[in-house]
Order: C-alpha cells, then sequence, then structure tokens
C-alpha cells in the first residue's frame, strides 16, 4: 500500500489534537506525517505515535511533497492555503465552513455520499458537526423510506467553539459553584458583539445571525443536508443551542418520511447502518448520552417513536462526539475512503 | 377586602420556599397563613414576612378554618390531604399531576383559561411547569391566526426535580470540575431504575417512560395543552430534555397557525399579552436565556421566525422560571385570579 504524507493544519486546535489520535488510529499507510500552524504556534512540541514532533509554520511551500491536507484552523487559513495545497499535488480535506457550499467541492459524509468524492477537484469539504451526526441518523431512513421533511433543535456543545470556549466554560461554573461572577468574553460566538456566561444556562445563538433571523450555524444544517442527500426538494428547518456540555452534540430531530414506517422498521434501517448504533430501549432506560459518546466515532441514535399525530412523522434523539464523527474522525475517515477507492 | 386564610403544604421543597416568596409579595389580603408538612420536615422554621413560623404537622384537621391550601408536596399527599382540605371549606390549588386530566378539576394558567375557574368542585390544578410557560406564549398566537400544531423539544432545568436534585447536579459539576468521578441517585426520575450524570450532559427522559415511548412528562405537555386550551384538535409533540441548568426551562417550539403571520404579527400578540415578554432582537443578540429569568416571573419570548417552507409555520425560543410561573407563581396567581373573580 503506497504511503500517504499527511500535512495537519492547525494541530494545536481541539479538532487538531483529535485530529492526530485519529491519525494515529488510522488504516492508512502514513508516510512523513508534519503539522503546521500560523507563526503563533510554530515551535510548540506535540506528540505523535510516541515520538516529539514540532509544529511547524504555515507556509505555501509547507505542502511540497504532501499527498493528504487536513485542515481545522479556521475559514481563513482555508481560503488562503487550500489553494496553494492543490497547486502543490495535495488533496485537501478542509474541516471548515468556507468552501462547503462550493459548487466544485464535494461536501462528504463517508458513509452517505461517497460516490461525491470521485468529482473532487483538490478540495472534499467536511460538514458542519451538527449536520453530519444527523446525516448518519438520517440516511438509512431516507433510503429506506424517503425523507421530505426534517425540524431539528439541537443541544451542541462548546468544543465545537475550541478550546478557549471550553476553558471559558469550565472557568464560568467554577465561579458559579462559588458564588463569584462569571464572565464571558467568547461565548456564544467569538466573533460576535455581546458574550453570555454558559454555565448553568442555554444560549440559542451558535455563530452570527443571518437572513430570515437564522443563525448561520442553523443555515448550515439547512444547506448542507440539501447538499450532502443531493435533494433541495428536502424540508429543513434547524434550532441551534448551545447547553454546558464539553463535548458530545445532541439532536432532538423530527422528520416526515415518504411512506409510513413503524419505528421496528425504523430502529432496523439505523442498526444496521454503518457509524450509527442504535441505543433505544425506554424499558431499559437506554438512550443515547453526550457524556457516554466522548471518545467514540460513532453516532448514537435512540428515542425513536412515531408522532402522535401525522402518520410519516419520526422522532428521534441523535448523539455523538462532535470533535470526532463531527469533525476529525469524519476528515480521516474520507481520506480513509479515498485511499479505498483509490483517489488518494 | 376579605382576609383569606391559607395552608401551604409542603412549604420546605424547591417549590414551597419559593410559594412562601409568592405569598409574601401577594395582592391577596392575608389572614392566617400556615406552612404544614410530612411529620419528617415538622418542627423546622422558615420565615415568612419577617416573622418566625414553625411548620406544623399536616393531618386532615390542618384545614379547619383555611380559605386556600396550596399544594406542592407529591401526587400522593394531594391525594389523600386535598380531599380533605376541601371537605373543610377550603378551595385546593394543587401543583401535582394528580388531579390534573380529572374532568371535574379546571387546569388553569390566569392569562390563557380563567373562566375554567367558573367550574371548581374545590380543586384547582396547577399545569406541569413545561407546559404553562408554552402556553403563555402560544395563547396569543392561537387567539389571533389559531393554532394547529406544536412540535416542543425542551431544555428543562434540574430545580423541577428538587432541591436534592439541585445539590446532586452542583456535586457531579464540581467532581467533574475537580476530575473525580460522579455519582448518580436522583437525576434523570427519582422513582425509575437507573440513575445518570448530569453534569455536562443532556439527559432526553424526564419522569418515568409511559405508552408509545413517550415519557409522562412528555404526555402532561401533550394532554394539558389540549385540555387548558379546550381544544382536543391541536396536534402536539414533545421531546422533554433536561440539561445542566439549575432554574428556568428554556423550549424550542415549533408551531403551525391555522392562518399564516408575518413575524411582525407574530411578536406584535405575544408582546401584548398579559404575562408574556418578547425578547427578540438577533442583530442585538437579544433572545431569552435561562439564568435571566431566574426571579421574574414572566414567560420570555424570542427567536421568532417563519419556517423555511411551511407558509404557516413558526419557530420560536421561550424561557421562563420553572418554579414561578412554572409552579409556584401560578398557583398564587389561580389564588388571586379567584379573589378577583370573587370566587375565593
Amino acid at each position: 500500500m503506497r504511503k500517504v504524507n499527511v500535512a495537519v493544519v492547525g494541530a494545536s486546535g481541539a479538532v487538531g489534537t483529535q485530529m492526530i489520535k485519529m491519525l494515529e488510529e488510522t488504516s492508512m499507510s502514513l508516510g512523513e506525517v508534519k503539522f503546521l500552524a500560523s507563526i503563533r504556534s510554530a515551535g510548540k512540541e506535540l506528540t505523535f505515535n510516541g515520538e516529539t514532533k514540532i509544529i511547524e509554520e504555515l507556509v505555501p511551500e509547507s505542502f511540497e511533497g504532501v499527498d493528504l491536507a487536513l485542515f481545522s484552523a479556521g475559514g481563513g487559513i482555508s481560503a488562503k492555503f487550500a489553494p496553494e495545497a492543490v497547486k502543490r499535488g495535495a488533496v485537501v480535506v478542509d474541516n471548515t465552513s468556507h468552501f462547503r457550499m462550493d459548487k466544485e467541492v464535494p461536501l462528504v459524509v463517508p458513509e452517505v455520499n461517497p460516490e461525491a468524492l470521485r468529482d473532487h477537484k483538490g478540495i472534499i469539504a467536511n460538514p458542519n458537526c451538527s449536520t453530519i451526526q444527523m446525516m448518519v441518523a438520517l440516511e438509512p431512513v431516507r433510503k429506506a423510506f424517503g425523507l421530505k421533511r426534517i425540524i431539528v433543535s439541537t443541544y451542541q456543545a462548546v468544543s465545537g467553539a475550541g478550546n478557549q470556549a471550553m476553558e471559558e466554560l469550565k472557568t464560568q461554573t467554577q465561579a458559579f459553584l462559588n458564588d463569584e461572577p462569571m464572565t464571558a468574553e467568547i461565548l456564544p460566538c467569538g466573533g460576535d458583539k455581546k458574550h453570555y456566561p454558559l454555565a448553568f444556562n442555554a444560549l440559542p445563538q451558535i455563530d452570527v445571525f443571518a437572513k430570515e433571523g437564522y443563525t448561520y450555524e442553523e443555515w448550515k444544517m439547512v444547506n448542507e443536508t440539501k447538499k450532502i442527500m443531493s435533494d433541495d426538494s428536502i424540508q429543513v428547518s434547524a434550532t441551534c443551542v448551545r447547553i454546558p456540555v464539553l463535548s458530545g452534540h445532541s439532536e432532538s430531530i423530527y422528520i416526515e418520511t415518504e411512506k409510513p414506517a413503524t419505528v421496528k422498521e425504523i430502529q432496523d434501517v439505523i442498526a444496521n447502518f454503518p457509524g450509527a448504533v442504535l441505543e433505544d430501549d425506554p424499558s431499559q432506560q437506554i438512550y443515547p448520552q453526550a457524556l457516554n459518546s466522548v471518545g467514540k466515532k460513532e453516532t448514537f441514535v435512540g428515542r425513536i417513536r412515531k408522532d402522535l399525530d401525522v402518520d410519516t412523522g419520526v422522532h428521534m434523539w441523535v448523539v455523538s462526539d462532535n470533535l470526532l464523527k463531527g469533525a476529525a474522525w469524519n476528515s480521516v475517515q474520507i481520506a480513509e475512503k479515498m485511499v479505498e477507492m483509490d483517489l488518494l
């Protein structure tokens, strides 16, 4: 098997740290692996497969000889450096939102639309974390029964906002327990004007507000779903909410299928879908939980039940580690799939 | 104005403590106020309007001379003692679920269906916390535009499960921050077999599981909505989730109205409805937050936006203090309304 030379851009971030773990566990045969970051993080050490590695400064020439470049350092970095990597012959898997809706760029969840990888022109986009786990849960249902409509309310963890946001939540939480005032400088959204405490709170804003009163995070779930499932007719609306959880996104999802299906039929197609794990036994209080999902690559699905009025309506609860299937694992899995399909 | 003699049953609980505050602030002219509890809590002291009061043991004779009995000590206590209070001439406002679906018992949110109070036969039921705030947000919309359908996902605080559950969450949270193992003995539901940590987690179970895969909490939202709005044709489905918040329930609500309405029209009817406060300005990141709702009697509504596909579909975010409007305040408000209507 050909050895793959890899560059990880944004190795010191919350996703980057998980990217390194996923590369340590990958089935790919790795050649040279280099870690790249802005000048601020360059020079820092990290451990990869037991060896100490030094983070190098990211420059266009960093990608010489690189086969696979995994980007997770913000949309601006991807915009500037992904084309440089492609120019030098690398395949880019980009974890930011920058290229996701670009018609030339496949947006891929390997269990759902791997064939889209064949159309790549150097860049493949990794979908938004909250979209990916929803796709893993719903694709088996769509294939078996059709999918007309999705209404999703999310319960998102703070790690999606990065290491500093995780620290902010911990600091706020300790302050609250100590009866001290809480300060907020990052959440709900680092790039927005106002900041609110998340500890012992729920914030119905992820990313900044966009058109029609929806946030960008909500629009991502709408637009990315249609692109990944290659069906603009699927009706999608989302409410994205941050809750005081460190890792593991939960989602309350309502769908309407084309054909009615029983709970058992829905459970069966999900249980048999790769990457999905059915955790659904109310009699034993078995349902997916954010805390249990941490460190796992799968998407967990439970609380599956029929709507009480609409014959094709189904409710479910979907949980996954947003840093793994929602980011680092899906990126590395895309690369593994490309090797398998002889595209890398 | 006639002086009202009041008995509070379950004065030492999470709701009872708030009940006392609400009585201190009430517009009713109070006569004798007594605090009743099981033998376990009897003899304890509490402060009411600056005076020290001793909690008396609850016995049938406790209700002699009482005009208004506020119950919040569990369904079993209400089942046994509410009829005793009624027999002795008291009007009971019961905060448990025991009498809520009884056809002889009005289930009342004073802003929504005060006229139902006229049919009382001694007992009035206070609805479930998560139902009450949804009713305050949706009644103005129902009156103006009709209401066909509700899909709600809740983000519920732990205080609804009582003082011990609040302590459990705090203890778990501190343990997690200290890198120590978390223990769980109460949540998600004291009466169920298994217990899970809630700190940094989300638990899609409130109360025990019932028919069709829905929990009792979810059935309460379904059945109570139809009873309060006097309309069995309203389609309701709920997903009830506990999150690591101490007080303040949040709800992501999707509705379909009979007649289409603009966001501005929905905002206007809510802003003009008593008990509802519009907090809805995405451009200024203004939306309801659980932490901000604590200690307030109102229900806060924001993130109002049209569904992206269904012309009559509207999404919103509704927050209220579950111990106040969800419990203690709604109970005292029922009593105030009865005085106003000359029923007490």
